[in-house]
Protein backbone atom coordinates (compact mmCIF):
# COMPACT_ATOMS: atom_id res chain seq x y z
CA UNK A 1 0.00 0.00 0.00
CA UNK A 2 1.01 3.42 -1.23
CA UNK A 3 1.02 5.57 2.16
CA UNK A 4 2.19 8.69 0.65
CA UNK A 5 -0.34 9.81 -2.04
CA UNK A 6 -3.98 9.82 -1.15
CA UNK A 7 -6.63 10.56 -3.76
CA UNK A 8 -10.05 12.36 -3.60
CA UNK A 9 -13.07 10.48 -5.22
CA UNK A 10 -16.08 12.52 -4.50
CA UNK A 11 -19.15 10.21 -3.45
CA UNK A 12 -21.16 10.84 -6.08
CA UNK A 13 -18.34 9.20 -8.34
CA UNK A 14 -18.80 5.95 -6.30
CA UNK A 15 -21.11 3.37 -7.70
CA UNK A 16 -21.01 -0.20 -5.66
CA UNK A 17 -17.85 0.81 -4.24
CA UNK A 18 -16.24 0.81 -7.83
CA UNK A 19 -15.14 4.71 -8.90
CA UNK A 20 -13.35 5.75 -12.55
CA UNK A 21 -10.82 8.28 -11.13
CA UNK A 22 -10.90 11.99 -11.85
CA UNK A 23 -9.28 13.26 -15.40
CA UNK A 24 -6.81 15.07 -13.85
CA UNK A 25 -5.62 12.15 -12.13
CA UNK A 26 -5.08 9.31 -14.04
CA UNK A 27 -1.79 10.97 -15.31
CA UNK A 28 -0.66 10.76 -11.78
CA UNK A 29 -1.62 7.09 -11.46
CA UNK A 30 0.25 5.85 -14.57
CA UNK A 31 2.72 8.09 -15.29
CA UNK A 32 3.83 9.50 -11.90
CA UNK A 33 3.30 7.14 -10.24
CA UNK A 34 3.59 4.04 -12.36
CA UNK A 35 0.87 1.96 -11.20
CA UNK A 36 -1.01 -0.82 -12.94
CA UNK A 37 -4.02 -2.97 -12.95
CA UNK A 38 -3.80 -5.47 -9.01
CA UNK A 39 -1.58 -2.06 -7.55
CA UNK A 40 -2.99 -0.41 -4.51
CA UNK A 41 -3.93 3.19 -3.61
CA UNK A 42 -5.17 4.66 -0.88
CA UNK A 43 -8.47 7.16 -1.38
CA UNK A 44 -10.80 9.23 0.90
CA UNK A 45 -14.34 10.50 -0.36
CA UNK A 46 -14.14 13.28 1.89
CA UNK A 47 -16.84 12.76 4.08
CA UNK A 48 -14.14 10.42 6.83
CA UNK A 49 -13.80 7.24 4.65
CA UNK A 50 -10.11 6.25 4.45
CA UNK A 51 -10.37 3.88 1.31
CA UNK A 52 -8.05 0.83 0.32
CA UNK A 53 -8.29 0.63 -3.44
CA UNK A 54 -7.90 -1.77 -6.29
CA UNK A 55 -6.51 -0.32 -9.24
CA UNK A 56 -8.69 -2.60 -11.83
CA UNK A 57 -8.04 -0.45 -15.10
CA UNK A 58 -5.51 1.55 -15.66
CA UNK A 59 -4.23 2.83 -18.92
CA UNK A 60 -3.67 6.63 -20.84
CA UNK A 61 -7.14 7.98 -20.75
CA UNK A 62 -8.93 6.48 -17.72
CA UNK A 63 -7.98 4.56 -14.38
CA UNK A 64 -10.62 2.89 -12.24
CA UNK A 65 -11.04 1.24 -9.12
CA UNK A 66 -12.58 -0.81 -6.28
CA UNK A 67 -12.65 -0.62 -2.75
CA UNK A 68 -11.33 -3.44 -0.86
CA UNK A 69 -11.21 -1.60 2.54
CA UNK A 70 -12.72 1.09 4.32
CA UNK A 71 -12.03 2.74 7.32
CA UNK A 72 -14.07 5.81 9.16
CA UNK A 73 -11.83 8.23 10.50
CA UNK A 74 -12.62 10.63 13.64
CA UNK A 75 -13.97 14.22 12.10
CA UNK A 76 -11.61 16.12 14.74
CA UNK A 77 -13.24 19.16 16.53
CA UNK A 78 -15.03 22.12 14.38
CA UNK A 79 -12.98 24.95 13.40
CA UNK A 80 -14.72 27.75 11.60
CA UNK A 81 -12.26 30.20 10.70
CA UNK A 82 -13.27 33.32 9.26
CA UNK A 83 -10.85 35.70 7.35
CA UNK A 84 -11.19 39.44 5.61
CA UNK A 85 -10.66 38.62 1.79
CA UNK A 86 -7.21 40.04 0.63
CA UNK A 87 -6.56 40.73 -2.45
CA UNK A 88 -3.03 39.13 -3.51
CA UNK A 89 -4.38 35.88 -4.91
CA UNK A 90 -0.90 33.88 -4.29
CA UNK A 91 -1.45 34.63 -0.63
CA UNK A 92 -5.01 33.90 -0.11
CA UNK A 93 -4.85 30.50 -1.73
CA UNK A 94 -1.71 30.05 0.30
CA UNK A 95 -4.20 31.29 3.68
CA UNK A 96 -6.72 28.85 2.63
CA UNK A 97 -3.96 25.81 2.05
CA UNK A 98 -2.55 26.54 5.81
CA UNK A 99 -5.98 26.62 6.75
CA UNK A 100 -6.68 23.27 5.67
CA UNK A 101 -3.73 21.52 7.05
CA UNK A 102 -4.31 23.43 10.52
CA UNK A 103 -7.76 21.71 10.52
CA UNK A 104 -10.22 24.12 9.75
CA UNK A 105 -13.81 22.26 9.23
CA UNK A 106 -15.30 25.66 7.50
CA UNK A 107 -13.80 28.42 6.26
CA UNK A 108 -15.89 31.72 5.36
CA UNK A 109 -14.23 34.30 3.29
CA UNK A 110 -15.16 37.62 4.10
CA UNK A 111 -15.87 40.90 2.67
CA UNK A 112 -14.91 42.91 4.81
CA UNK A 113 -14.50 46.57 6.13
CA UNK A 114 -10.71 46.84 4.81
CA UNK A 115 -10.79 44.14 1.99
CA UNK A 116 -11.61 46.35 -1.12
CA UNK A 117 -13.12 45.24 -4.10
CA UNK A 118 -12.29 41.83 -5.35
CA UNK A 119 -13.79 38.37 -6.86
CA UNK A 120 -13.46 35.32 -5.36
CA UNK A 121 -12.83 32.59 -8.09
CA UNK A 122 -14.44 29.31 -6.30
CA UNK A 123 -12.92 26.95 -9.00
CA UNK A 124 -9.34 28.39 -7.51
CA UNK A 125 -10.66 27.93 -3.74
CA UNK A 126 -12.19 24.37 -4.09
CA UNK A 127 -8.91 23.37 -5.72
CA UNK A 128 -6.57 24.43 -3.12
CA UNK A 129 -9.27 23.22 -0.51
CA UNK A 130 -8.90 19.42 -2.30
CA UNK A 131 -5.17 19.67 -2.97
CA UNK A 132 -4.49 20.90 0.63
CA UNK A 133 -6.88 18.21 2.35
CA UNK A 134 -4.83 15.48 0.01
CA UNK A 135 -1.46 16.34 0.99
CA UNK A 136 -2.14 16.40 4.74
CA UNK A 137 -4.16 13.26 4.44
CA UNK A 138 -7.36 14.96 6.13
CA UNK A 139 -10.36 12.67 5.11
CA UNK A 140 -13.02 15.43 5.70
CA UNK A 141 -13.27 17.59 2.90
CA UNK A 142 -13.68 21.18 4.74
CA UNK A 143 -16.44 23.36 3.24
CA UNK A 144 -16.17 27.13 2.52
CA UNK A 145 -18.58 30.19 1.85
CA UNK A 146 -18.17 33.73 1.03
CA UNK A 147 -20.20 36.56 3.29
CA UNK A 148 -20.66 40.48 2.36
CA UNK A 149 -19.44 41.05 6.22
CA UNK A 150 -18.06 40.08 9.33
CA UNK A 151 -21.83 41.20 10.59
CA UNK A 152 -23.33 38.44 8.58
CA UNK A 153 -20.97 35.72 10.25
CA UNK A 154 -21.52 37.05 13.58
CA UNK A 155 -25.18 36.46 12.77
CA UNK A 156 -24.79 33.32 11.13
CA UNK A 157 -22.31 31.17 13.57
CA UNK A 158 -21.95 33.45 17.28
CA UNK A 159 -24.89 31.25 18.19
CA UNK A 160 -23.40 28.42 20.95
CA UNK A 161 -19.61 29.40 20.22
CA UNK A 162 -17.09 31.37 21.28
CA UNK A 163 -15.85 34.60 19.03
CA UNK A 164 -12.22 34.52 18.92
CA UNK A 165 -11.21 37.74 17.38
CA UNK A 166 -7.34 38.25 16.22
CA UNK A 167 -6.79 41.63 17.38
CA UNK A 168 -3.87 43.87 18.92
CA UNK A 169 -5.50 45.46 21.71
CA UNK A 170 -6.73 41.69 22.82
CA UNK A 171 -5.34 39.72 25.73
CA UNK A 172 -1.70 38.59 24.90
CA UNK A 173 -1.74 34.99 23.74
CA UNK A 174 0.03 33.38 26.82
CA UNK A 175 -2.71 34.24 29.31
CA UNK A 176 -5.56 32.74 26.88
CA UNK A 177 -6.75 29.42 26.51
CA UNK A 178 -9.08 28.04 24.16
CA UNK A 179 -11.93 26.45 26.24
CA UNK A 180 -14.20 23.22 25.74
CA UNK A 181 -16.43 25.39 23.35
CA UNK A 182 -16.70 25.32 19.51
CA UNK A 183 -15.44 28.23 18.57
CA UNK A 184 -15.78 31.08 15.62
CA UNK A 185 -12.26 32.21 15.07
CA UNK A 186 -12.09 35.78 12.99
CA UNK A 187 -9.10 37.02 11.16
CA UNK A 188 -9.23 40.49 9.60
CA UNK A 189 -8.01 41.51 6.22
CA UNK A 190 -4.76 43.40 5.61
CA UNK A 191 -5.09 46.84 7.34
CA UNK A 192 -7.31 44.34 9.78
CA UNK A 193 -11.20 44.95 11.55
CA UNK A 194 -12.83 48.59 11.52
CA UNK A 195 -13.86 49.76 14.42
CA UNK A 196 -17.21 49.03 13.43
CA UNK A 197 -16.55 45.36 13.12
CA UNK A 198 -14.60 45.61 16.62
CA UNK A 199 -17.84 46.78 18.31
CA UNK A 200 -20.03 44.15 16.29
CA UNK A 201 -18.00 41.53 17.66
CA UNK A 202 -18.00 43.09 21.36
CA UNK A 203 -21.95 43.32 20.99
CA UNK A 204 -21.42 39.24 20.22
CA UNK A 205 -19.07 39.05 23.59
CA UNK A 206 -16.01 38.01 21.70
CA UNK A 207 -12.33 37.46 23.27
CA UNK A 208 -9.91 39.44 21.53
CA UNK A 209 -6.60 37.74 21.22
CA UNK A 210 -3.13 39.50 20.64
CA UNK A 211 -1.14 37.42 18.73
CA UNK A 212 2.10 39.16 19.73
CA UNK A 213 4.14 42.73 19.46
CA UNK A 214 5.18 41.35 15.24
CA UNK A 215 2.89 42.80 12.80
CA UNK A 216 1.23 39.77 11.07
CA UNK A 217 -0.13 39.28 7.56
CA UNK A 218 -3.45 38.24 7.50
CA UNK A 219 -2.62 34.66 6.48
CA UNK A 220 0.27 34.39 9.48
CA UNK A 221 -2.48 35.06 11.72
CA UNK A 222 -4.37 32.73 10.52
CA UNK A 223 -1.89 30.16 10.99
CA UNK A 224 -1.09 31.27 14.41
CA UNK A 225 -4.88 31.16 15.97
CA UNK A 226 -5.86 27.72 14.09
CA UNK A 227 -2.60 26.89 16.15
CA UNK A 228 -3.59 28.45 19.26
CA UNK A 229 -6.93 27.18 19.20
CA UNK A 230 -5.20 23.37 18.78
CA UNK A 231 -3.89 21.33 16.43
CA UNK B 1 3.89 60.17 11.14
CA UNK B 2 3.54 57.73 8.46
CA UNK B 3 3.09 54.68 11.01
CA UNK B 4 2.41 52.04 7.88
CA UNK B 5 5.81 52.15 6.81
CA UNK B 6 9.03 51.22 8.20
CA UNK B 7 12.18 51.27 6.41
CA UNK B 8 15.49 49.56 6.72
CA UNK B 9 18.69 51.07 6.82
CA UNK B 10 21.77 49.17 7.29
CA UNK B 11 23.21 50.67 10.77
CA UNK B 12 26.46 51.72 8.67
CA UNK B 13 25.11 53.20 6.31
CA UNK B 14 24.03 56.06 8.97
CA UNK B 15 26.48 58.47 9.86
CA UNK B 16 26.48 61.07 12.16
CA UNK B 17 22.53 60.18 12.38
CA UNK B 18 22.20 61.03 8.86
CA UNK B 19 21.82 58.43 6.16
CA UNK B 20 20.94 57.77 2.04
CA UNK B 21 18.12 55.59 1.25
CA UNK B 22 19.11 52.93 -0.33
CA UNK B 23 18.62 52.95 -4.18
CA UNK B 24 15.12 50.20 -4.05
CA UNK B 25 13.60 52.61 -1.54
CA UNK B 26 13.87 55.81 -3.45
CA UNK B 27 11.08 55.35 -5.63
CA UNK B 28 8.58 54.14 -2.89
CA UNK B 29 9.27 57.18 -0.83
CA UNK B 30 9.04 59.30 -3.50
CA UNK B 31 6.69 58.08 -5.84
CA UNK B 32 4.23 55.65 -3.83
CA UNK B 33 4.03 57.52 -0.49
CA UNK B 34 4.79 61.25 -2.38
CA UNK B 35 6.95 62.23 0.35
CA UNK B 36 8.92 65.06 0.42
CA UNK B 37 11.45 66.88 1.95
CA UNK B 38 10.31 67.97 5.49
CA UNK B 39 8.07 64.66 5.70
CA UNK B 40 8.40 62.22 8.21
CA UNK B 41 9.41 58.46 7.83
CA UNK B 42 10.08 55.60 10.30
CA UNK B 43 13.08 53.46 9.87
CA UNK B 44 14.87 50.62 12.04
CA UNK B 45 18.43 50.33 11.74
CA UNK B 46 18.29 46.05 12.59
CA UNK B 47 19.49 46.71 15.62
CA UNK B 48 16.80 47.39 17.78
CA UNK B 49 16.33 50.98 17.12
CA UNK B 50 12.77 52.53 15.96
CA UNK B 51 13.65 55.74 14.31
CA UNK B 52 11.63 58.89 13.41
CA UNK B 53 13.74 60.23 10.04
CA UNK B 54 12.81 63.57 8.49
CA UNK B 55 13.30 63.70 4.79
CA UNK B 56 16.21 66.16 3.97
CA UNK B 57 16.29 65.26 0.12
CA UNK B 58 13.93 63.54 -1.95
CA UNK B 59 14.15 63.37 -5.88
CA UNK B 60 14.02 60.61 -8.97
CA UNK B 61 17.40 59.58 -7.96
CA UNK B 62 18.26 59.51 -4.29
CA UNK B 63 16.81 60.22 -0.69
CA UNK B 64 18.36 61.15 2.23
CA UNK B 65 17.00 62.01 5.66
CA UNK B 66 18.02 62.89 9.43
CA UNK B 67 17.12 61.02 12.53
CA UNK B 68 14.71 63.24 14.58
CA UNK B 69 13.97 60.58 17.52
CA UNK B 70 15.65 57.01 18.22
CA UNK B 71 13.56 54.74 20.82
CA UNK B 72 15.45 51.29 21.71
CA UNK B 73 12.60 48.39 21.40
CA UNK B 74 13.10 45.37 22.99
CA UNK B 75 14.52 42.33 21.56
CA UNK B 76 11.56 39.76 22.49
CA UNK B 77 12.56 36.31 23.76
CA UNK B 78 15.22 34.72 21.52
CA UNK B 79 13.77 32.02 18.91
CA UNK B 80 16.49 29.35 17.10
CA UNK B 81 14.67 27.58 14.45
CA UNK B 82 16.16 25.26 12.18
CA UNK B 83 14.54 24.04 9.63
CA UNK B 84 14.96 20.96 6.79
CA UNK B 85 15.96 22.63 3.19
CA UNK B 86 13.11 22.27 1.12
CA UNK B 87 13.12 22.64 -2.84
CA UNK B 88 10.54 24.44 -3.61
CA UNK B 89 11.94 28.08 -3.83
CA UNK B 90 8.59 29.61 -3.26
CA UNK B 91 7.52 27.01 -0.36
CA UNK B 92 11.12 28.17 1.28
CA UNK B 93 10.54 31.93 1.08
CA UNK B 94 7.45 31.60 1.90
CA UNK B 95 8.92 29.67 5.40
CA UNK B 96 11.47 32.34 5.90
CA UNK B 97 8.86 35.14 5.86
CA UNK B 98 6.34 33.40 7.91
CA UNK B 99 9.40 32.38 10.65
CA UNK B 100 10.32 36.27 10.38
CA UNK B 101 6.49 37.59 11.54
CA UNK B 102 6.53 34.79 13.68
CA UNK B 103 9.23 35.83 15.72
CA UNK B 104 12.31 33.80 14.80
CA UNK B 105 16.11 35.30 15.79
CA UNK B 106 18.11 32.90 14.14
CA UNK B 107 16.81 31.12 11.56
CA UNK B 108 19.24 27.80 10.92
CA UNK B 109 18.57 26.23 7.05
CA UNK B 110 19.53 22.83 7.03
CA UNK B 111 20.65 20.13 4.33
CA UNK B 112 19.07 17.27 6.01
CA UNK B 113 19.41 13.87 5.22
CA UNK B 114 15.56 13.96 3.38
CA UNK B 115 16.55 17.67 1.50
CA UNK B 116 18.17 16.06 -1.50
CA UNK B 117 20.63 18.49 -3.32
CA UNK B 118 19.76 22.24 -3.23
CA UNK B 119 21.71 25.33 -3.66
CA UNK B 120 20.47 28.09 -1.16
CA UNK B 121 20.40 31.16 -2.80
CA UNK B 122 21.44 33.92 0.00
CA UNK B 123 20.64 36.96 -1.65
CA UNK B 124 16.76 35.90 -1.93
CA UNK B 125 16.71 34.37 1.78
CA UNK B 126 18.22 38.05 2.99
CA UNK B 127 15.49 40.12 0.56
CA UNK B 128 12.85 37.95 1.71
CA UNK B 129 14.14 38.56 5.77
CA UNK B 130 14.59 42.18 5.65
CA UNK B 131 10.95 42.53 3.74
CA UNK B 132 9.26 40.55 6.26
CA UNK B 133 10.93 42.64 8.84
CA UNK B 134 9.72 45.60 7.72
CA UNK B 135 6.84 44.33 7.05
CA UNK B 136 5.84 42.84 10.52
CA UNK B 137 7.53 46.37 12.05
CA UNK B 138 10.45 44.63 13.66
CA UNK B 139 13.03 46.36 14.66
CA UNK B 140 15.81 43.40 15.16
CA UNK B 141 17.19 41.66 12.05
CA UNK B 142 17.20 37.97 12.40
CA UNK B 143 20.36 36.59 11.34
CA UNK B 144 20.36 33.36 9.31
CA UNK B 145 23.07 30.44 8.40
CA UNK B 146 23.56 27.19 6.31
CA UNK B 147 24.38 24.43 7.64
CA UNK B 148 25.13 20.65 6.73
CA UNK B 149 23.26 18.86 8.87
CA UNK B 150 21.34 18.99 11.81
CA UNK B 151 24.05 17.03 13.63
CA UNK B 152 26.01 20.74 13.07
CA UNK B 153 22.85 22.47 14.05
CA UNK B 154 22.73 20.21 17.18
CA UNK B 155 26.49 20.67 18.32
CA UNK B 156 26.42 24.28 18.00
CA UNK B 157 23.23 25.33 19.65
CA UNK B 158 21.83 22.16 22.43
CA UNK B 159 23.83 23.79 24.72
CA UNK B 160 21.65 25.24 27.44
CA UNK B 161 18.26 24.95 25.12
CA UNK B 162 16.08 22.99 25.20
CA UNK B 163 15.69 20.87 22.15
CA UNK B 164 12.74 20.70 20.46
CA UNK B 165 11.80 17.98 17.46
CA UNK B 166 8.44 18.59 15.35
CA UNK B 167 7.28 14.88 14.88
CA UNK B 168 4.22 12.76 14.67
CA UNK B 169 5.26 10.29 16.63
CA UNK B 170 5.84 13.27 19.73
CA UNK B 171 3.21 14.00 22.61
CA UNK B 172 0.30 16.21 21.38
CA UNK B 173 1.18 19.98 21.53
CA UNK B 174 -2.14 20.36 23.79
CA UNK B 175 0.11 18.30 26.63
CA UNK B 176 3.27 20.38 25.80
CA UNK B 177 3.95 23.47 27.31
CA UNK B 178 7.76 25.30 26.25
CA UNK B 179 9.60 25.87 29.47
CA UNK B 180 11.49 28.94 30.22
CA UNK B 181 14.62 27.49 28.64
CA UNK B 182 15.86 29.25 25.54
CA UNK B 183 14.51 26.67 22.82
CA UNK B 184 16.25 25.12 19.49
CA UNK B 185 13.16 24.15 17.59
CA UNK B 186 13.82 21.74 14.60
CA UNK B 187 11.26 20.91 11.39
CA UNK B 188 11.85 17.91 8.66
CA UNK B 189 11.94 18.88 5.17
CA UNK B 190 9.22 17.31 3.14
CA UNK B 191 9.77 13.79 4.13
CA UNK B 192 10.68 14.54 7.38
CA UNK B 193 13.74 13.82 9.78
CA UNK B 194 16.00 10.64 9.28
CA UNK B 195 16.14 7.90 11.92
CA UNK B 196 19.35 8.83 12.45
CA UNK B 197 18.94 12.53 12.60
CA UNK B 198 15.87 11.67 15.36
CA UNK B 199 18.25 9.36 16.78
CA UNK B 200 21.15 12.27 17.07
CA UNK B 201 17.67 14.37 19.03
CA UNK B 202 17.02 11.47 21.36
CA UNK B 203 20.92 12.00 22.32
CA UNK B 204 20.50 15.67 23.03
CA UNK B 205 17.76 15.24 25.00
CA UNK B 206 15.34 17.00 22.31
CA UNK B 207 11.14 16.83 23.30
CA UNK B 208 8.91 15.50 20.05
CA UNK B 209 6.52 17.34 19.51
CA UNK B 210 3.62 16.05 17.58
CA UNK B 211 1.34 19.15 15.70
CA UNK B 212 -1.41 17.11 15.18
CA UNK B 213 -3.06 14.70 13.47
CA UNK B 214 -2.82 16.28 9.92
CA UNK B 215 0.53 15.99 7.74
CA UNK B 216 1.48 19.42 7.48
CA UNK B 217 4.22 20.84 4.92
CA UNK B 218 7.38 22.14 5.95
CA UNK B 219 6.58 25.88 6.36
CA UNK B 220 3.16 25.33 8.13
CA UNK B 221 4.96 22.81 10.73
CA UNK B 222 7.12 26.09 11.04
CA UNK B 223 4.47 28.40 11.60
CA UNK B 224 2.96 25.77 13.82
CA UNK B 225 5.68 25.44 16.01
CA UNK B 226 6.71 28.81 16.36
CA UNK B 227 3.05 29.61 17.59
CA UNK B 228 3.37 27.41 19.95
CA UNK B 229 6.53 28.50 21.41
CA UNK B 230 5.04 31.82 22.07
CA UNK B 231 3.92 34.40 20.11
Amino acid sequence: MDEHFLFYIPPEDIREERMWFPEEEVRHIGKVLRKQAGDFVQATDGTGRLLDVELIVVDKKKAAGEIVQSREISAGPERVLAMGLIRQRDRLEFAVEKAVELGVTRLVLVHSDHSGTMTVKPARIEKTIISAMKQSRRCHLPVWEERDSFYDVLSAYRDNRTVIMADPEGVTSRDWHPGRNPALLMVGPEGGFSGKEKDQAIASAAQFVNLGSNRLRTETAACALLTLAGV
